[in-house]
């Protein structure tokens, strides 16, 4: 579940400049450059970490003599109460840097937190969580980081990478004149070799119809568990079957029970909840 | 309420480059590049919008023989059912900008909605709400400019364009002996003319001492707002009240009742949810 | 086939910003700003045609004022002797901008006419042909489209939108104790649902236990015709197979006539020639 | 021949994050953190290397704890079998880098070596091998590097950093009434005192003008090697003579033969065939 | 005083580039890699050095075995003959960094100095020392960074950090029917909590306006000392008094005998000539 | 003289964010977006500009709809009290660009009238004016381009494009046993041969050395102009001259009658004040 440097460097350098703009005055004109301080990560709530490794990046970039050291790691559970990283140094350096790295930690722990939450509904069965495009633009990278953090899979991570024929590309066609048969013919035919078709669909009989032409994935589109069920009848092992569409906490197991590979929920990056973390700082 | 070209063309292009990735390889499989389309942005629940010009940018960037045409401002307060602007021309075109402009359109408008729900609540007093630096990593231009849009006042941008002597800060002047009185003398001796001092206080006492010694603002942290009421009592006037710290759609009101000038809200920008809007395709 | 702006734009303007340096110095020492110039681009060979797009991308960031014209389409055949695009108006907005176009057109012609040979000696076969990862740093974009032009299909784009187990990775795995079947399940309950499996083997019992597990695509590396001809008896239909190492224009056909699926070939992008076009200006 | 850190800090970070994507799923699903493993990069064919700092700089950037040996330096000439150099350090980390690190490796010594059987063809003359502007957009820093590492001289970098009087400038100023000498005049008079003045000629008479009116160096542009020698009989002293056009293995003794300073060579950078060399893997 | 990494980091890079271009000729062809240096920075004239940071770190980053040793700290006054650093190390890395180095030092101490002769004719006032907005494009955070370092203080760093009224302001909103009163109010009505309002007035009436209306800062562009001297009497005390136009090391001193509270002086960074200082090398 | 469009626009973009910060807060807070008004570039000060085109482009890049109009053209020598350029179109927009654009022409202008300054002096005699390598830390593109439009010659640009052996060069090569001759041998040897090659001597003997060994320039440095004069008679027609170090306004018609070809001084860019421009607005 690593990260790569020069990705997470852009990110994180972007995020410093617009947090430090042309410096923190506040620390400058009262906090000694010779003060010395400690900082303990508090957990205030309960959740699944997420960008520790990230946090303690912010801190090497903003005071590279900062020494971060956690005591968690990501995907760990942590409690409220615990303390998850220290970090010990310059006063000045660590209140510089603090809240760009909760920033960071806080938000991508909110979307690892969903995520596990999501998981652990679905337990015992088969299908696994995912996240779809519905990211927050220019932190796509994290936090489908995030989302693997919190034991889910990734979907595909643009436009660039998989197939995915959706609704509003088969209004297109079927204008055109194509069958649904005919539009997955000309994608598998066209396709790189390497890259799988999923399509959207919103009925069983398109669902098979889907199966047949060789879709290696079937996106079930805002159907009821009653006709997800009836889609795994037809189409199961054949083919995945993804669920998508208004998917949450309370209608996630019922959706996953009805044996769907997948199910991919947008609110784990557009709406999560940055989990409450503060830094606890002592001076010595 | 103006946004600035080349700041958010900065953004806007990492964002398609991020989502885009090496090409959208299901509209170039697919979509004939003749066929156009027009689509429509509807709103799927009720808010206030912004982001309305950032989405116009995105389908600008991404093909400029796109027509974007806004039906409605940022600001402006919308129902569910409401088309809000519509975007006309290569169906292929529009397909590859769609799922970027949503999401940052979808995004802005949460915040905006959510300030704009504080701003509500606290209606008809003189309190007034702000964003905190609890902002998106890339994002806080965008999500300080939508906090503007719902009704908001920006808070500092950073921390170079003001001087905020935070607990943290207290803690480590303190250990060096200076009481609050030298601490505030200390900074506004030394403070660029053109920057205001804020201080943040945990107690009556420590307020009227702050107002005395001439900050420009007083931040009450997690105050009660019993307190808050004797703080205002105390220094209103003299300076400015701001309070911070666990305020909900649920406190906002009291809090604002007990005479404050400002309450300053984390949640407007690390937890707000994305508001649903979709993007209605037909083809012509 | 169409590029995405926003990727292209970069790439042009570092090749501009590096071959104009601190300005077309002779040009301005000698031309008047007033002469108008035609320029044919003339091709000195046969082959396939890619980068025009590009081309007149280079003309128009150099000066804004000049007129590019195609009179031919990436993807056409050319002969020598055809004038495949025209550019006109400043002399000296022409002469800056002539080396950098040039460049772009005629590497990637030659990468698209490469691949268009290797197309055509596998005419009436189901071999499709693909490049590999051994691109040019920086220019993959590009040289990628350039492949798809000439008639190619493009495997992954890079290490992160498809599961390729090679050789380096299987002799770690086996080293650890596990089989080519356990490596293959442990990929394929791990992986992203969006991608498929790959795995390199070098012997028929190999590739027949790899299709068992699931693979998705065999790439069977420097074998044979002869073994390749038996893997595809054992497996084929049930997986794709791709064809890689050595392969060149002598025994491209004898390779695909075995049955394989894919052959993917390194020199298309490291060792193509450029394909020989000229500038032919006139004075107006 | 040292290498600008920061200018190929720029190109390698590219290279990098082309190649790595989103992450390199294969190795992050299926290698342990924990495997360490020992790399030697062997040559597959005789050459001269060119690139060991820039593949030594790619494994850094990507793990900085990999230990990148080289067992040769740039400019040596190597024979197939050799190992060149080495690497040593997590397995996972030389996975991710393995490609673009050759990526570099071959490519660089694809030219270099060219670029020394130019050298070696010539051997025991005073003319010296030099590359052209038809370099790889974005690569040009490297390449001409690679020139220097085969034997060779590097050209003018761009088009801010000498003045070259082409045909194309020539038919242009003839229009406008100027004779060769009132150009080269021209030029010499009104150009900055550091740079040189070469001029491209067809005809001996008009190299003899050339020489005559003070340029510093004759390009002889597609002559014979009849007529270059007697342009050389002509002019050499007096002034630099550079061949160009055509210029191959095959004939680039005979052209060297007639005496010219300089033959340049655009094949060297726009068609040097990749050196292949292989990484091979143990671990431990 | 400290400067921000990211941001130094990147006008030092840029500065680089562009005097390295291609790499340092002279030195690859001359200089052994193998030769040592010892270069002390040699004072050619007194002032107040800024910059010695700046200086190290082009060193650092043009070669990162050099060892530079500042004997002196920015702000410190500095007399003719005195030896402020040394560096040592690789004479290639030296001569190469050598200009960039100097370049930053020599500009950055000439801002320092002629703001430190500012703040010394103003000694024993309250007065203060500001520079403008006028600054070199591209390095005002480090002009900046060199006023304080001379003694001065910050003005705003940019349009976005202060409310600043100037006449082609006050001129548009006369024309609008509002009076000065009604401006102010406005913006202090509008304006975020944590941002002054400052407003340029050229009568003494029009700083009592401007001081009852609750301006925090009253601009006195281009007056008289005497007319500086009565508004000082009228509103002093309730607001903070800058003096700007004009000011230079003859008037300053007069001016800020009226009892203004800050002077402004563009030529501090439009105008400040570079501080003499040489590289004086020995070879080891 | 015509500017590269990419290279200004980068540096144009990185000062309006420079200066804009998160935008102009007075103008958004009190200027209406729908008032008008034109501005006339005023003259404060007689000299020659440079710039014009690229205030024109900060008005653009800052909001397209206004239309900046020049007056004069850069080189143009003006007056005190001429306009010499307007832009009309939206207050806001132009408030908001004025400062930047502005501090572009003043600098830029300050930089031509001093080289021409320079040039007047000289007139009548061979000698040209050149600048050195002390420029503004990323702004050398701008500052020698207003060299050239002052009427001066361009220096190298960098340490890529030009061969300069200087004191520090010579100092360790002497230790290492070679003489001024050996040295410029080696140069010449190895140098590639589109570059010149310069040395600085500061003897009459090692001028004549210098050309006999072929140098193309010799810089003659801190000589007086008695020696100089010597220098000249020596090796004049043979070798261009060069004079350099402390040449000021009072003594370069001295130094350029001794009859050296270029004097170069660093004072046109490390030292030049800005020239007064100011911008008239009024509203419509």
């Amino acid at each position: 579940m690593s990260l790569i440097a020069p990705v997470v460097d852009r990110i994180v350098e972007t995020a410093i400049l617009e947090d430090m703009g042309w410096g923190d005055i506040t620390t400058e004109l009262l906090v000694p450059d010779s003060l010395q301080a400690h900082g303990s990560f508090l957990m205030k709530a309960d959740g699944v970490l997420a960008g520790l490794e990230v946090a303690g990046l912010v801190f090497l970039k903003v005071d590279p003599s900062l020494v971060f050291t956690p005591l968690k790691r990501d995907g760990d559970r942590v409690k409220k109460g615990d303390v998850v990283a220290t970090v010990r140094g310059s006063a000045a350096g660590i209140l510089k840097a603090e809240r760009t790295a909760l920033n960071f930690l806080q938000r991508l722990s909110g979307t690892a937190t969903l995520t596990a939450k999501f998981v652990e509904i679905v337990a015992g069965l088969k299908t696994r969580v995912s996240e779809t495009r519905k990211t927050t633009p220019g932190l796509r990278y994290l936090e489908k980081y995030a989302v693997r953090v919190g034991g889910g899979i990734n979907h595909r991570h643009h436009l660039g990478d998989g197939i995915l024929i959706k609704d509003n590309h088969l209004v297109a066609l079927y204008r055109a004149g194509l069958s649904l048969r005919d539009i997955i013919d000309k994608a598998k035919k066209n396709a790189p070799h390497t890259l799988k078709v999923e399509v959207e669909v919103t009925s069983i009989p398109d669902a098979v119809t889907a199966a047949e032409a060789g879709a290696d994935i079937i996106l079930l589109d805002n159907m009821s568990p009653e006709e997800m069920r009836k889609a795994v009848e037809a189409v199961a092992g054949r083919v995945k079957l993804e669920a998508s569409g208004g998917i949450n906490l309370e209608n996630a197991r019922v959706i996953a029970e009805t044996g769907v590979d997948i199910i991919s929920v947008g609110a784990l990056t557009h709406s999560a909840r940055a989990l409450d973390i503060s830094l606890e700082l002592e001076y010595e």
